[in-house]
C-alpha cells in the first residue's frame, strides 16, 4: 500500500507489445493496492527521427516550434499506455506536461522546471484513474510547450513523486540497479541495495549512466527516494536515497568512462599566464574541460595536458590552432585512447588511505596513471584505455567490491571488453 | 493585399522537402503584401500509422486517448512548417487547436466546433509572423484535446477564415478546382471559375469528393468565400461562395459515385407495414440508405429496391437476414455494379424540364435507369457501372458544359475510365 510514480523508459514502450507489458506492470501494483502514477518517455527511437525530419527542413529550427515537435513523442506513447491499461479493465487517463502542472522557464529544449502544481492527477487518483503523464515536458508562462532536455522524463518523475508526495519513484529501465562497477567490465560487480544521492552524483558524472544527474539532483533536494530497477523482472533494483548508515565503506563503487580525450600542448614556454590563456579561450568556445594536467617544466618549457569529451575535440582543437603563435606551443597532441577510472565512496572523506592504496593496486598491475582529480568522496585517475577491465577489476577486489558470483556473460578478455564498451555510454 | 487563410493537405506536406514548397507558397503571399494564416494537416499517411497503433494495443481504444493521440499528427506538421518558413527568413509560430482558440463540444473524435477566439493569430498577424495552427483538432471545456473528425482540417481552416474575418479560405490539395464532371471520365469537363454552396454541397454528396462537405456547411452559414486551388501550381482554381449570378445554367455540374451498391428484396408480399419494417431495422442498425425503388405489385409480391454505401453493406444483408421470415420475402439479391449519375445547379428549380430532358439523353444512348432521386437542385439517377462514362460524357455534351479543349490523359475507352475509377472516391 504506497503511493508509487513509474517511470517507463524509451526502450520499454518501442513497441504495442511492450507498451501492453508496462501496462500489465501497473495494473499488477494496482492489484496489490497501491496508488500509481506513470510517467513515459517517447518511444524507441521516435525522438531521434523528429530531430531528422527537423534537420531535413532546417539547418537551424526555432528552439520553441523543436521544443513542440519533439514533445509529440511522448504523448503519443502516453495516449497509447493508457489505451492499453484501459483495455485491461483499469480506469486510465493522460496528461500532457501542461495538464500535469510541470510549469517551466522560458528556456526552450533544456527548460527549467519552476512549480509543479498536481491537483490534476490527484483528483484523478482519488477516483481510482492510473494517471499517465508525458515525461520530458512542461509549459512556461506563455503557454507555449517546452521539453526538459534529453532524458528529462527521469526528472518529470521525480518531479511529479515530489508534487504528490509520492512514497518512492520507480525508474524502470534495462538496467537492473546500480552496481558496484560495469558488470560488462567487472564480472564480480555487485547490485547495490542503496546508494545515496552524493555517491549516485559522483558515479553518473564520472561515466555511470544509468540514471540523469539532473533527476538525481532534484530528488537529493527534494528528498525524493528514487527507485532504479528493471522493466524486464521482478526483482528489486537500488534505492537512492539519504545515506543512513551510521558509517560506511570507504568505496561504495567504480566508474569508468571512455567518452573522453586527452589534448597535450606541446613544450609551451613556461611563464605566468600562459595557462590561463589556453583555459579561457576554451570556456569560451563551451569546451567541457574536465582534468588538467601540467607537467614539471624542464629548461623553461612544459607540456600542458586537459581531458575533455570526444564531442568537444573539433571545438578544442580549433580553438587551440587559432591560439597557438599567441602562446608559442610547439604541437598539439591528442590522444584518444584514454579511460578514467573513478572510486566513489561517502567513506572515502574519513578513510585518507584511498588514493594510495589505490595507486599502488594500479602499479602492481604495472598500470600508468596519467592523470588524477578528485573530490571529498571521488577520486579519479586517468589510464591507457586498453587497461580499463584489468584497473577496474584490480580496484574492485582491493576496495573488497568482489561478489561471490561471477557475470557468465561477462567472461571476457579485457580487449574483447574495450572492444564492447561504447563510447559515451 | 488581403488577409488569406491557406489551408494545406497531407498530401502537401508529406515531405520535408514538400513542407518547404508550402512554406515558399507562402512567403511569396506575404512578399505579395498579403497577411496569411496557414492550415495543415498531418503529414501523409500519419494520421493511418496512429490508428494502426492504437489498434496494435487495444480493439477498443477509448476516444479521449484516441484524440490525444491522433492530434500529434498535425502538431509535427505545424512545428516543421514553422522551420521551414523561419528559414526562409521569415517570422512564423505554431499553434495547437488550443492555442488557436478552437473550442470544442466534447464529444470525442467528432467534435463540433463551439466558438472560435482567434486573439493569439491575430497578435501575431499584427507582428508580421505567419501563424501556422494545427488542423483537425481542439480543445473541450474540461481542456482536453478533442478532434473534428476525417477532414477536419479543412473545417479548421474555414472556421479561422471566419474568426479573423479573412478575405478567403484558399484549401490547397492535389485537386486544381471544382470541374462540370469529373475529367478522368468525361475529357471535356470544364474547370468552374465559381459555384455555389449549395451546389458544392449537392456534388460533394452526390461523390465529387474534393472538399469536405462539413466545411462548405460551415462556409455556407457565415459566409466564408473558399478557393479550392492546386498545392502545385500558381492557377487560379474555383472560388465557393454565395451565387451572386442573377440567373443561372439549369445544370452546373455532373458527379458521378460508384461507391454505392443496390440490395433488392425479391417478391414481398404487397402488404402495408412491410416497406416500414425493412427501413426502420436498417436504421435501427445505421446503415445509411439512399434512394428507395418499390416495383410494380404483380399478383400481391413487389421487389423492395434501396442503394447504400458499400460499406454498409454486410450490416445491411445481416439485418435484412434477421427480418426475412418476419416479412416474408423470399430473396435478398445484391448488385454492386451500379453508378449514381447526379445533375447539380440552382438553376433546376426554374427549369422543369431538365429530368424529361435527361432520361431522354440516356435512352438515346441505351442506357436504363434503375433509380431516380430528386432535391430542388439535384436529379440523380442510378445506371449499371460499365454505362458510368457514357452516360456522364453524353449529359455533359446535352447540357451545355463541353470545353473546346480535351484533357488528354483521358482519351480512355469508358471499360478503362470504368477500371480507372476509385471506388468512393
Amino acid at each position: 500500500m504506497a503511493l508509487i510514480v513509474a517511470k517507463f523508459g524509451g526502450t520499454s514502450v518501442a513497441s504495442p507489445d511492450r507498451i501492453k507489458n508496462v501496462a500489465r506492470r501497473l495494473v499488477r501494483l494496482k492489484q496489490q493496492g497501491n496508488d500509481v502514477v506513470a510517467v513515459v518517455s517517447a518511444m524507441g527511437k521516435t525522438t531521434d527521427e523528429l530531430v531528422g525530419l527537423a534537420a531535413a527542413v532546417s539547418d537551424n529550427p526555432p528552439s520553441r516550434e523543436m521544443d513542440r515537435l519533439l514533445s509529440t513523442g511522448e504523448q503519443v506513447s502516453m495516449a497509447l499506455l493508457a489505451m492499453a491499461i484501459d483495455k485491461l479493465g483499469y480506469k486510465a487517463m493522460s496528461f500532457t506536461g501542461r495538464q500535469a502542472g510541470i510549469s517551466t522557464t522560458g528556456l526552450h529544449k533544456m527548460a527549467r522546471i519552476v512549480t509543479v502544481d498536481n491537483v490534476r492527477i490527484l483528483d484523478a487518483l482519488s477516483e481510482g484513474v492510473i494517471p499517465v503523464v508525458a515525461g520530458f515536458q512542461g509549459i512556461d508562462e506563455n503557454g507555449d510547450i517546452t521539453t526538459l532536455g534529453r532524458g528529462g522524463s527521469d526528472t518529470t518523475a521525480v518531479a511529479i513523486a515530489w508534487g504528490i508526495n509520492a512514497d518512492v519513484c520507480e525508474i524502470y529501465s534495462d538496467v537492473d540497479g546500480i552496481y558496484t562497477a560495469d558488470p560488462r567490465v567487472a564480472p564480480r560487480a555487485r547490485k547495490l541495495s542503496q546508494i545515496s544521492y552524493d555517491e549516485m552524483l559522483e558515479l553518473s558524472s564520472a561515466g555511470a549512466g544509468v540514471l540523469q544527474s539532473r533527476a538525481v539532483e532534484f530528488a537529493r533536494k527534494w528528498k525524493v527516494v528514487i527507485h532504479s530497477r528493471s522493466a524486464f523482472s521482478d526483482e528489486e533494483g537500488t534505492y537512492i536515497k539519504e545515506d543512513s548508515a551510521m558509517e560506511t565503506a570507504a568505496v561504495t563503487g567504480i566508474a569508468h568512462d571512455t567518452s573522453e580525450v586527452k589534448v597535450t600542448l606541446r613544450s609551451v614556454p613556461d611563464m605566468n599566464g600562459v595557462a590561463g590563456k589556453v583555459f579561457s579561450a576554451l570556456a569560451a568556445k563551451m569546451v567541457s574541460v574536465d582534468m588538467i594536467i601540467q607537467n614539471i617544466s624542464e629548461e623553461g618549457f612544459t607540456d600542458i595536458s586537459f581531458t575533455c569529451p570526444e564531442s568537444d575535440l573539433d571545438k578544442a582543437c580549433e580553438t587551440l590552432e587559432r591560439i597557438l603563435p599567441d602562446i608559442n606551443a610547439k604541437a598539439i597532441v591528442v590522444d584518444k585512447d584514454i579511460a578514467k577510472i573513478s572510486l566513489v565512496g561517502t567513506g572515502m572523506k574519513s578513510s585518507p588511505g584511498v588514493a594510495a592504496r589505490a595507486f599502488t593496486v594500479l602499479g602492481d598491475q604495472s598500470i600508468n596513471i596519467l592523470a588524477i582529480s578528485t573530490s571529498p568522496i571521488r577520486l579519479s585517475m586517468v589510464v591507457d584505455q586498453a587497461q580499463t577491465a584489468t584497473a577496474v577489476q584490480a580496484l574492485h577486489t582491493a576496495f573488497g567490491l568482489d561478489s561471490d558470483s561471477v557475470f557468465e556473460e561477462t567472461q571476457l578478455t579485457p580487449e574483447e571488453v574495450a572492444a564492447k564498451m561504447v563510447k559515451g555510454r
